[in-house]
C-alpha cells in the first residue's frame, strides 16, 4: 500500500451508456491535464473513470457537465473544521461553571421572547432560584406573519444586559441581522442563530468576526451535512460554536416538528463541537417538553435550551410551548436522573462563580 | 350548559366569499332534513354554518362537495376504541413473566431474518442467555427488490415453533399474507405487521379474526392519526395490540429512517394501547442503535424490538444494522439504567416460567 | 478499453479512519475468494477499496458490516426489467382503439368507487358519450378508517363485467387481496394495485401469475427506485405494467398530495414503461384537477385516471374531488390542446371497435 | 342574515374533556372583557366554545395557553394584501415590452451566477437575439459551503449596470445582505430573494423600502401560508411582489427537489400576485428542465426563469442544471405552442422598446 499525500482523493466518473470513445478520450486528457490519476473501469449498464488526486479544486458540477458523463461521486467529507478527523478532542464551551461539551449536561432556561425589563427581571430570578446559571429570551423575533409582535429590539439588547448585571445570570439572545451582530456580541453571553436563518450567510460570516459563543439551530428541513458545512462558515474566525437540532419539518401534524434524536447521535459521531437540543420548538406544545428532553440527552445532547414562562398564559409569543414554574422544575429532577444514567452531571443548585467572562 | 347524548358533535362548514344566499338556504334546509341544529355565523373573509347534532353518519367529503362549502371542520376525533377516552386503565399484554403496557420494560431481541434452524436456536439460546423471553425472526422477508433473499416462508413459522419448544423462548414473526396469518397466529407468540403493510386492510380485517398479540408498526410515512385508525381494524375483533415506531421518511439521509420519539410521547398521550420502538430499522446501521433505543425509552416506550445476530457479518439480511451480541449485552446494561431512571423494570436475569401459552 | 461480460459490475468500500492492516488483508481474501478483482486507493480521509467482477449475488449488507469497512457505493442500478436499457423500444398496452406508450394519450375516467349497478352504468353511458373507452370504478375500497364505505367487494366485479357487457365500455378496477387477482383479472380490462400496496410484495407476485394490464400506483412516500423495483415483482411474469405517479407525501398542507412531475420525467428517461398520472387523488379536491392534470400530459405522461361522477355531491366516496361531467368535458377539451402540443394524440369520438380483448 | 364588519371573525376553543366548570366561566369571562361574543357547543368528546368579534388582536397561542383549553381553531386566513380578496383584478408587473401577471409568458434566462464582464456580456447578447428581455445572473452566491465561489458581489452589480446599457437588456440578481438592497435596487431591474431567506425578515423589510420589482422564492421547505405570508412583508411598503416556486424539498433524490406544480395552481387561486417558476434549480440537472418548464406553464405559472449558460461545461456554479443555447431555443419553442395551448403569449422576436424603465 504506497504511502500518498493526506490531499489524495478518489472521484469516481459514471459515464453514459452511449458515451463515445471520443468523450472518453476528451475526460481522460482533462484528468492528465490537471496532474491526476485514473482507471477505466467497465460497469455493469455504464462504464467508470476513478480519477485519483489532489481533488481540493475540483467541483462534482464541473466534471457531471463534460460530455459522456452521467453522474460523480466524489467520496471525501465535505466540512473540514467541524469534522472530528479535524481535532483530537472535542470542543468545550465554558457556561458559567460548567463546561458545555463536558459531562456537564448545560441546560438554558427562559422565555421565548423578552417583554419587558420586569418580566426578564422576573425570569431571571426564578430560574436563578432553581438553579440554572443561564437565561434564553429573543430580543429580536423572527415571525411568519409581520401582523405579530416583533420583539423589543437593540432596546432589549441593554435590557438584557442590566439583568445580567443586577442577577447575574448569564444571558442568550437571537440575533437576525447583520447590523446587530456587533452589539448583541458585546452586550449578551450567547448570540443564536435561529432555524431560518441557518443558511443566512452573510450572518454567518459576521458570526466568523466575533469571539462569543453562537449557538446555530439547525434548519427544519437542513440536512446534517448542510448544518455541518454552515458551521464552517462561523468556524473560520470563531470556534465557539454550538449545534442546536431543534426538530426538522416531517409530514406529521401531531406536533410542530419532529426532533431529530438520530441528527443528535449522528453529529456526536461527526463533530467535536457540542450539540444541543431545543425540545419545546419541536414540540410546539408543552405537554410533550418534557418527554422530547429526555429523550434528546438520552440520545447523547449536551444540553437543552428550553422555554419556561413565569405565566405563560400571558406571554407575548410561544406561550403554548412554555413551561410553568413548577413544571420546568420537576423536568429538571427527572433530566438529573436521566443524566446521571447516561453519565451526565446536572448543577444541582447554584454555584458561586463571578461574573466577568 | 345543557345536557346533550354522548353522540353529539360539531362540525363547521366554511362558505366561499361568493356563496349565494339560495346555496345557503339550501344547506340549511339539508342539515335541518337530517335533523341536525345550525348556526350561521358571518366570517371575516367568508361565512360559517355550524352544524350540530349526531354526526357519525356523516362525511366531510359529502358537505365539502355541497355547493357554496369551501371547507369542512369535523372536529371529533375520528378513531374510537384505540382513543385513551374509551378506556379507564391502558392496555397490559403478558409477554413471559412481563406486563407490556405496564412499568416493565420489554424487550425483544433476535435477527432480522431466520436464516436456517441452527441459526435460530444459537440465536434463541444466546438470547435466553442474556436474560430474554421473546426473540424476533422474520420467516417472510418483504424485500424492496425480487432479487434479494425473501425468507423461509411457512417452514420458517414451523421451525420457530420447534424452536419455541425446544429453548422455552417465546418467538415473534412478521405476517404479510393474508393466507397466513391463521397458521401464524397457531404456532407464534406474537405476530408482526410490517410498515408496508400498515394499511393492508385486508391483513388488518384477517388479525382482527385471531386473539394473538399484534405488533403494528408504523408505516415510514404514515401519520400518527392514520397509525391510529389502522389499529381500528384489528381492535373490531382483537384487543391485544402493540403500536410500533420505526422511524419515518424524511429528507435526511444519514440515516435510514428519523426515529420519531415525539410519536410515542403523543401515543402514550392518545392510547391506552402499549407503545414499542424498532430503533434497528430507524437506524439502518449498528453504531446508532443504542443511543435511538435509550432516546426512545426516555420518550416513554414500553419496550423496544432491536436486532441483534450471533455473527451480523454473514447475515443474510439487515447484518449492518443488528448488534453483536457483546453490543447488545452492553445496551441491555444501560437500558436497565435509563429505564430506571424513569420508572421502568428490565428484567434482569432469565426467570423461571412455564411455557404455556 | 478491454471486453467484460455484461455482468461485469464495480463496488466501492470505504474504509474506516483506523482500519487495520489486518483487516485490510481479510478483505481483500474475502473478495479474491469470491474471484472478485480488487484495488486499493488511499483516500482523503479514509482509504478504499474498489471491487471489480460479476457482483450479482453480492449485498451491500453483506459488505457493510465487515470489519475496517465503514460504507459500500454499489454503482449499479438495481432494476433490471423495467431499465430502458433492457429493451429498444417502448412498452405499449393496447386499451381500446388506443396504444398506451405510443403518441396516443389514453385518458381513463369514471367514480372513485363503484356504488351500484346503476351508477356505474350511468357513468359509463356519460363517458362513453364523452368519448372515453375504459372507465375506472372501485369495486374494493381501501379506507383509512373501518367506519367508512369498504365497496361493493366481489358482486362489484360481476356488476363491473355487466356494464362492460352491456356499454361496450372497458373497465378498470383496484384489487387489495391477493384472493381477489384471479377472478379480477378474468372479469375486468385493467387491474390496478393502489398506492398503500405498491411493496405489498405478496400482491405484486400475484401479479405476475396473470397477464392483465395492471396499472401500479406509486406509494406516496416512495422513492422512484422503489417504484420501479416494486415493478420488477409483476415484471417477472406480466409485462403488462402501467407506472401512475399520484402525488408525493409532503409538508405541504394545501392540497392533499404533491404531484411530482419530476417523477414523470425522470421515469420517462429511466423506463420503457408507459408512466400516467392521477391528478385527483394528487389535488384531493377538483378544482385543482384540470391544472394539474396539463401539467402531467406537458410533463410527458402517456396518460390520465380521472375521477368524474354523474353527481359527486352524492358521491358515497371522493366526492369533493371528483369532477362533474361539464367540468371534464372541458378538461378534454384543454388535454386536446396542450396535448397537440407536445405531439400527443387525444380520441376525439369514439370510434368503432369491437368488444373482445 | 345579520350584518357584521369586515373584522368580524370566529374562532373555536376545544376545551379538555376534564376542563372544569370554573374554568369555562374563566374563559368566557376573558371573552367578555375583550368585548368578544361567545356560544358553549357541547362536542363528541370534548365541549367547545365558538368566539365571535374583531379578534385581528388574539393569537391562538395566547389562547391556547388558558386553563382547560386544549386547542384552537382560528379559521380566518392569516395573509390580508396578497389575498385576492383583497383586489379586484390580478397585479401586473411590465418587464420590457411585457406584463407580467397578464396573457404574457415572461421568460428571463441566464447564467447561474455572473462569472466576468465578458461571461455576462456574452450571455446577454446571446439572450438578446434568442428574444428575450431579461438576464438572469447572480452578483451574490449564496453557497452551502464556504469552500465553493461566492460570486462577485457589489462590483458584480455594476458590471450588470453596464451590460444593461450596453446590451439593452434588462437584469435580474439576487440580493442576500440587507446592506446591499439599496444599491441593488438602484442599479438592476428586477431584485431577488433566494429561497434561503425567504424567511429572513430583515432582508423582507428592506425589500418594503424599495420600489424595484422583487422576485421572493418560496423556501424549499416552507408551506403556501408561510409564502404568502413572507410577501405581507415586503407588500407593506413595496406592491411589486413576484411569486416564484422552485422546487420543495421532499424525499425523493432522482433530482434536486420536488417542483411543486401544486403551489403553482393553489396561488394562482389563492393571490392577485404573478407567480413564475424556476425549472432548473427544481431539476439540478438539465435533462428535466424542458419537462419542468412546460408542466409549470400547464399549470398556470405567469413566467419561467431559466438557466443557460454560452458554455456551461466551464460554468463556475450550477453547470449542470445550465441549458447549452441550442437546448433552451428548443425549449422557447416548445413553450410557444404549450404557452399558446393554455392561452398564454410568448415574445417571438426580440421587440423595439426604450431602455428607460
Amino acid at each position: 500500500m504506497t504511502k500518498r499525500s493526506p490531499d489524495f482523493a478518489t472521484m469516481v466518473l459514471i459515464l453514459h451508456p452511449w458515451a463515445t470513445r471520443q468523450e472518453i478520450d476528451h475526460l481522460t486528457q482533462l484528468i492528465e491535464e490537471k496532474a491526476l490519476e485514473w482507471a477505466l473501469h467497465p460497469g455493469e449498464v455504464r462504464n467508470q473513470i476513478h480519477v485519483f488526486g489532489n481533488l481540493s479544486q475540483e467541483t462534482e458540477a464541473s466534471w457531471r457537465t463534460q460530455p459522456g458523463v452521467q453522474q460523480v461521486y466524489g467520496l471525501a467529507k465535505p466540512y473540514k473544521l467541524a469534522n472530528k478527523t479535524h481535532r483530537k478532542s472535542n470542543t468545550r464551551i465554558p457556561i458559567g461553571s460548567q463546561q458545555l461539551g463536558s459531562e456537564d449536561l448545560v441546560v438554558i432556561g427562559g422565555p421565548c421572547a423578552l417583554e419587558s425589563e420586569e418580566q426578564g427581571t422576573t425570569a431571571a430570578l426564578m430560574l436563578r432560584d432553581i438553579g440554572l446559571e443561564i437565561m434564553r429570551a429573543s430580543a429580536f423575533k423572527p415571525r411568519t406573519s409581520p401582523y405579530s409582535f416583533q420583539g423589543l429590539g437593540v432596546d432589549g439588547l441593554h435590557i438584557l444586559s442590566r439583568i445580567r448585571q443586577r442577577t447575574g445570570m448569564l444571558v442568550e439572545t437571537e440575533v437576525m441581522d447583520v447590523r446587530d451582530v456587533e452589539i448583541a456580541a458585546e452586550l449578551v453571553d450567547v448570540v443564536r442563530i435561529g432555524a431560518r436563518n441557518m443558511q443566512n450567510f452573510d450572518l454567518l460570516k459576521e458570526m466568523a468576526r466575533v469571539q462569543t459563543p453562537v449557538i446555530l439551530k439547525r434548519g427544519a428541513s437542513n440536512t446534517i451535512r448542510e448544518f455541518l458545512l454552515a458551521t464552517e462558515y462561523i468556524l473560520q474566525g470563531n470556534p465557539n460554536v454550538i449545534l442546536c437540532e431543534r426538530g426538522i419539518r416531517s409530514f406529521e401534524t401531531a406536533y410542530r416538528n419532529t426532533l431529530d434524536v438520530g441528527a443528535i447521535a449522528v453529529l456526536k459521531q461527526e463533530t467535536h463541537l457540542p450539540v444541543i437540543a431545543d425540545p419545546s420548538h419541536a414540540a410546539g406544545n408543552k405537554t410533550l417538553v418534557p418527554a422530547l428532553s429526555l429523550a434528546a440527552v438520552a440520545a447523547g445532547a449536551d444540553g437543552l435550551i428550553v422555554e419556561v414562562h413565569p405565566n405563560p398564559a400571558v406571554a407575548l409569543s410561544d406561550g403554548d410551548q412554555s413551561l410553568y414554574p413548577h413544571q420546568f422544575m420537576n423536568l429538571m429532577d427527572d433530566l438529573r436522573k436521566v443524566g446521571a444514567a447516561v453519565g451526565r452531571r446536572v448543577l444541582r443548585h447554584r454555584p458561586a462563580r463571578s461574573l466577568s467572562r
